[in-house]
């Protein structure tokens, strides 16, 4: 069994408006030095039976996990 | 100026909806072989004019990025 977990994040030039109001609410607070903040999702799973781990993962990533055409996703097996 | 990365997960025991979601899409799509699916998020942000960033990133968990009463989260500054 393994530990399957993948970042997923709106690919640079697409409007990030969760990142902004983060940015936004951060400034508001008084941090001044906080820029290019970035809203991502992190999906944990154990992963059983398959046998190239990345590869199926990927392939997870591809049909589900990412909308690929404006996100970018990248996998850790450990 | 630092590059400051945010985890930030339901802690556990606090139903994840979206985490079962995942995992009940994911088993309809032929794969078995996966469980504890959990979904995150992920904060990144660069970090510049503060002395402590460990610090000052924990503050900005404690203050807004975190929902200390079901979510946990980790930091992590590179």
């Amino acid at each position: 069994m393994a530990k399957v977990k993948v970042h997923v994040f709106l690919k640079p030039g697409v409007l990030d408006v969760q990142g902004k109001a983060v940015e936004g609410a951060l400034h508001g607070l008084g941090w001044a030095g906080v820029a290019h903040a970035r809203v991502g999702k992190l999906i944990e799973f154990d992963l059983d039976g398959v046998e190239d781990l990345a590869a199926e993962a990927k392939k997870m990533c591809e049909t589900l996990l990412a909308n690929t055409v404006i996100e970018s996703y990248r996998i850790e097996v450990a």
